[in-house]
Formats: C-alpha cells, sequence, structure tokens
C-alpha cells in the first residue's frame, strides 16, 4: 500500500495547454497576460476590484500590510489584532512592516478568532483586526465588523485557506452571501500547492481601493517607475510568473468543482469518524458551510496520547498528518523579540489544540479507497 | 514590420516535456525534484558545492547576505562595497540586512567596478566586496581578490548577467579558467526571463560553505525546522517552485548553445555596427570573451543627442531598447535614506555612461534578420 500524503492536487483542466502556450509564445516572465488574466479573473470572483498576484502567500501579506500602512499612515508600533492560531507569516509580515502584533486566542470550536477577545485587546495603538479563516470555515464577520466599526478599525484579511468560502448573512429571510476575501481593506490569497486552486508557489492580494492597488504594484516590482531604474522607494521583488498565472487561469476555471469536491471528501470523512473519542470539524456555523480546507482532528482530553503520538503512528502506517499551528504567542523567536508580554490575554483554546490536534489527507486528489483507508487506521489509533 | 522586442526566449529543448511531466505527477510546489535537479546541476556546473533555489534574482540576494552576515556576525552598520553601476536590488539587499552600502564607480570601458578605486572606499568597517559581472564581461578578479586577500574582505558575487562566463587566469601559458560564480563565499543568479537560462521568475544562490548553505535553506521556506511550525527565527517564503525548476533544468541542458547564440549575436552588431559614433562593448578583455548578455551602446561626447533620445527614436521605429542602470549613489531613496554621502570617491564614469548608454535587442530569439534591422534604425540616428 503506497503512502497517502496529506495533499495531492488535481489537474484536470487546461494546465498543460496554458503551460505550453507560454512556451510557444515566449511570455513566461511576470509580464505575460495570464497574469493580467488570474489578477481579473479572480478579484472579480471575490468581489473586490483590484488584484496584485504575487509570488506567493506570505509575501502578500508582506505587501498588503505595507501598503495599507503607508497608506494610512500608520506609525512604528501601532498595534494590529492577529489570532494566534495561525502561520508565523502573518505576525512577521506585521513585524517587517514595523508594526506590533497582539495576539488573541482562538474560538474552540471554529479556530478562528474568539471575537469575544478582541475588544480586550484593543488599546490606543491599534490601527486593525487582521482576520485569518482557518481550515474551511470563515470568520464571524458580522461581529468583526461590529467591533471594527466601533473602534475605526481598518480589516486586512487573509483567505488564504478559504477560496470561494462565503460568509451568509443573518438579517434576513433571503439572506446575502459575501465571499472570503471581500472584506478586507486588503485581503491576501496564497495559491501554494495544498490550497483550493494552486499556481505551485503563488499569491495574491486584493483591495478595492485604487491608492492601495497601485501601491502593491509598485512594491511587488522593486519601485520601478516610470523613470525605469531610478526608485523613489525600495520594494521587492516579488511577481508572478507568467507559468502560475498560467497554472492560476486554468486552476480557476475548475474552482466551483474543486469546492464540491472539497466539501464531499470532508463529508465522508465526517460520517466515517463520528465515533471516534475526538471532535470533528463544524461542518456548518449559522453562517457558513465548512469547505474542509483540511480536516482537523482534536482529540478528546481523555485519550492518553497526544497529537505528536496520533501522527507518528499514522505516519509509520502510511498516512500523511500535518500538526495543528504553533501558537504565535508561544513562538520561541516572537517571544526573543519581546512580541509576547501582553499576558493579560487568555489563550488557552489554541495552546491545547496545538497539543491535541492535526489533520489528515484531504487534497483534492484523494479517491473514496483512500479516504476509507485513512479512516481505518485513525480508528486503529484508539483501540 | 512587427516590433523587435529588447528580449525574446528560446525554447528548443525538453521545457514543455518537463512542464507536463510536473503536471502529470502532481509536484508542481516548491518540494519537487526538479528544484533539486536543477540546484544540483547548476552549482557543480559554477564548481560551488551547494546550489539553493529562489523565486528570483532579488530575493537571492537577501538570503545570500542575511546567511553570510550571520555566519560571520558581521554589525550593524558594517559596511559592504558595491558598484554603483548596477540594479537597486544589489544595494537594497544590503540595506534591508541592516549593513551599508559603499559605492564605488565603474571602469568606462567594462562598466565593471574599477578596480583602482576599491581600495579608498575601505574603511574599519568594511566586511565584503560585492562584485557585480556587468553585461557580459566578468570583474577583474584577480585585483578584486587581491585586495579582498590584504584587507580579510568577502566576496560576494552578483552572477545574475554571467550565466557560464569564465574569468581566465594568466598566471602561465597553460592559463586556467574559472566560472563566474565560483569566486564568491557566496554568489547568486537571476534566471528571469532575459537571461541566458531563465526560470520565468527565478534565481539561486550558490556557496561552497556549508554553514551558509544550510542558513540560506533555513531563510528561503519561513525557518521551518524539524518541529514544523515552531520558529526560532523568522525567514521569508522565498521557495522555487517545480515549475521554475522544470524549466530551470531543460534550460540548462542547453546553457553552452545559448553561450554560443549569445556570443554570435554580439559578434554581428560588432560587425556591422563598428563604424557609428558610439563606445561599443569590447569583445574581449585580457581575462574573458563577452558573452553579450546585452549589447550595449554609449554615445561618443560629439554626438548631439542623449541616449534617451536615441531610445525613444528606436523605440518609434519599432526597436526595443533599455536604459543603463541609473548610478546607486545618484539614487533618490539611497540619498535620503543617507547612503550617498561618502563623497570623497569619484563616480563621473557611471554617471556619464548613464547618460549616454543603452542597449538593443539581445534575447536568444533573436533572428539575423531582426538583428540587420536594429542594426539599420540605429545607423539612421546618426544620419
Amino acid at each position: 500500500m503506497s503512502f497517502i500524503a496529506v495533499n495531492t492536487p488535481l489537474f484536470e483542466g487546461n494546465e498543460k495547454k496554458y503551460l505550453n502556450q507560454c512556451i510557444d509564445t515566449g511570455w513566461i516572465s511576470s509580464e505575460g497576460n495570464f497574469v493580467k488574466k488570474f489578477e481579473e479573473d479572480f478579484s472579480k470572483y471575490c468581489d473586490q476590484k483590484f488584484g496584485i498576484a504575487v509570488c506567493n502567500g506570505s509575501v502578500a501579506i508582506d505587501v498588503a500590510i505595507r501598503a495599507i500602512k503607508e497608506t494610512y499612515h500608520w506609525q512604528e508600533n501601532d498595534e494590529i489584532i492577529v489570532p494566534t492560531f495561525t502561520i508565523i507569516s502573518c505576525a512577521q509580515s506585521i513585524i517587517y512592516n514595523k508594526l506590533k502584533p497582539v495576539f488573541v486566542d482562538c474560538d474552540p470550536l471554529t479556530f478562528n478568532i474568539d471575537v469575544n477577545l478582541i475588544e480586550q485587546a484593543i488599546t490606543k495603538k491599534t490601527k486593525a483586526i487582521m482576520v485569518v479563516h482557518i481550515y474551511g470555515l470563515p470568520s464571524d464577520m458580522s461581529k468583526i465588523l461590529d467591533i471594527a466599526k466601533k473602534y475605526n478599525l481598518k480589516i486586512i484579511e487573509d483567505s488564504a485557506e478559504a477560496h470561494g468560502q462565503e460568509y451568509q448573512w443573518q438579517e434576513n429571510q433571503n439572506s446575502k452571501k459575501q465571499k472570503c476575501g471581500s472584506f478586507g481593506e486588503v485581503s491576501t490569497f496564497s495559491f501554494y500547492a495544498n490550497k483550493h486552486i494552486t499556481t505551485g508557489e503563488g499569491g495574491m492580494i486584493l483591495t478595492s481601493n485604487p491608492e492601495i492597488a497601485k501601491k502593491c504594484q509598485y512594491f511587488r516590482n522593486l519601485c520601478f517607475a516610470e523613470n525605469r531604474f531610478v526608485h523613489e522607494d525600495l520594494g521587492w521583488n516579488f511577481r508572478m510568473s507568467n507559468l502560475q498565472g498560467a497554472l492560476g487561469v486554468a486552476q480557476f476555471e475548475q474552482i466551483e468543482n474543486f469546492i464540491n469536491k472539497k466539501k464531499a471528501i470532508g463529508k465522508l470523512y465526517q460520517d466515517l469518524l463520528k465515533n471516534i473519542p475526538a471532535q470533528l470539524p463544524l461542518h456548518s456555523t449559522n453562517y457558513a458551510q465548512n469547505h474542509y480546507w483540511v480536516f482537523s482532528i482534536v482529540l478528546n482530553d481523555e485519550v492518553k496520547f497526544d497529537a505528536k503520538h496520533a501522527m507518528k503512528i499514522l505516519h509509520a502506517n502510511g498516512i500523511g498528518t500535518r500538526p495543528f499551528f504553533f501558537p504565535l504567542h508561544q513562538q520561541p523567536i516572537l517571544k526573543k523579540m519581546g512580541f509576547c508580554d501582553n499576558d493579560n490575554i487568555a489563550r488557552n483554546v489554541s495552546e491545547r489544540i496545538y497539543q491535541r490536534g492535526f489533520y489528515i489527507p484531504t487534497g483534492l486528489g484523494i479517491t473514496q479507497e483512500q479516504q476509507i483507508i485513512v479512516v481505518k487506521k485513525v480508528e486503529e489509533l484508539f483501540k
């Protein structure tokens, strides 16, 4: 039996065709048309006016935060509220931009930022809330937007794990749906190989603010301006190549199929794993259906082993897994840098789920037969 | 007559085959085998032990400088000698790493760093000389290495424009050749679409120092370590994808053909343009044959118009051009940041050639017929 990887992407559309077009036309650099088309297609899909493609999701956050910071003239050490249960990239982009991350614990069921803990983290220096939609369910946007409005804060949205996910507004019977990635004054996406749609490595910034869009375009291309090679500012080379763009366009054509497939993968695991002594992902909340970017398992307290042990056994049995995020407020480097000293905010949930949680293979390429093997091996953990 | 672009790449090898293999196998992220093979092939070719592929040449310098700085414990504001006639990336990588660039003028014939001006730029804080091989001729390495040895300085080598170029040692009749990219304790390459071999966007760091190599691998991948998601340091996502790697491997297979083609393109221009009132590139120096990464034209002083005017006319006549680098010591942003105040060093040459110089189409895809059109249009400038 061959190893079942935690992720296998799926290429059943025009991927090869478009890649070959790049070679045939000679357009492989960032100046090719696929990049532009991907930016247009994806920003429109997410209800934002501008898309700025970059080489990956981490640098998308670097660029996005710099652009919004400069647009609103935030000062050094101004603060950004950020969930503690997310990837290091979120914190480091804040720090690289000379702002201060303030870490807030996550909700025990959705793993998204706990909206009840946000207000106590706000100070006079707070400028924005960074929302990160975790593992397949959107954050509780209605409450977050209320808080942002009350304190005059901007929304920075990281939708790396929430391509095409929608938030369902509750106001009335004909409640409106709103795409993840459309909430942020700047929103960012990753198209890494484990994402719903992938460009291998890749990312995008979305915004409807023309000033922010212009800054993002400027920063990603070394601050080249009309007078080429004369630089009024320093940027980065974070351009997306046309090869990545070609893959992005081909994958985007299949996004609804991919989302449906992800939902089906999640549903099957839900049905088959419901009796194990662990917390499975919520299938839905009152504002969204789970898209199951990944399928998470959090071991119940009475289980005698932890996530690390479970992952080790599963690996030995041919099943790929990934640990949960290690909470940002506990990261050695962030502690060393002095970013973890606001300990008036409890963050027990993220600390607990890191110890107890992991996720199992949910790539788009997984088969039902493979899922059944995964389930069998997971069940054996508890025997 | 269609526009003759300043660069058109050439794909006549296994580019499509290898890209299609990525799709067929599902290996498109940075973990694919083509990245590894490209690193191995290219580092071996350049006589260095380790290759660390990254997403472009600019970030290659960011990573390289951080790695060498931390390896040798350089302090904030320690100085790096850098040619003023190069791309902004060289300076900004130094600055981003909290070191100070000290700009040295270029040689009027090769446009490489003027080796006679290096020593006066050295202070007690100088830690390294950054060598950048410009436009197709290697820097005068023998003299640079002598100075580095005398003052105990490291060599950082940017070979973005010098793939496969060789420096010919003069000691004896059987003089040895040494590859560009093999001189640096860290050396960097770009594989942008206008380079000898291209991955669309792409770059690589070469080193034979295992500690530096390890650091580069760590920094390019967000400082992920064995205990995934627990970070002892902050890095970047600067990974190269397997699609880029696939293109790199395919292009590398053709590198000698590409170099020969570049030489032929340069030779033809030399022959046909020899009578215009301008300085053409040196066809050779006493230590190298020109590889003509680009074919530069520096208008003689008696010509009544400048490079900007020439480029405008050529563009109107269907010929793509690029301006020369704007000297780093004159960059508005670097002046503003206070990096241009060591004005005891004359830098007239770079200032002059920026005003008088530009380069003409030299992409691998150019045909002889196109070259002849370019020549005709260039000659018309002077009528």
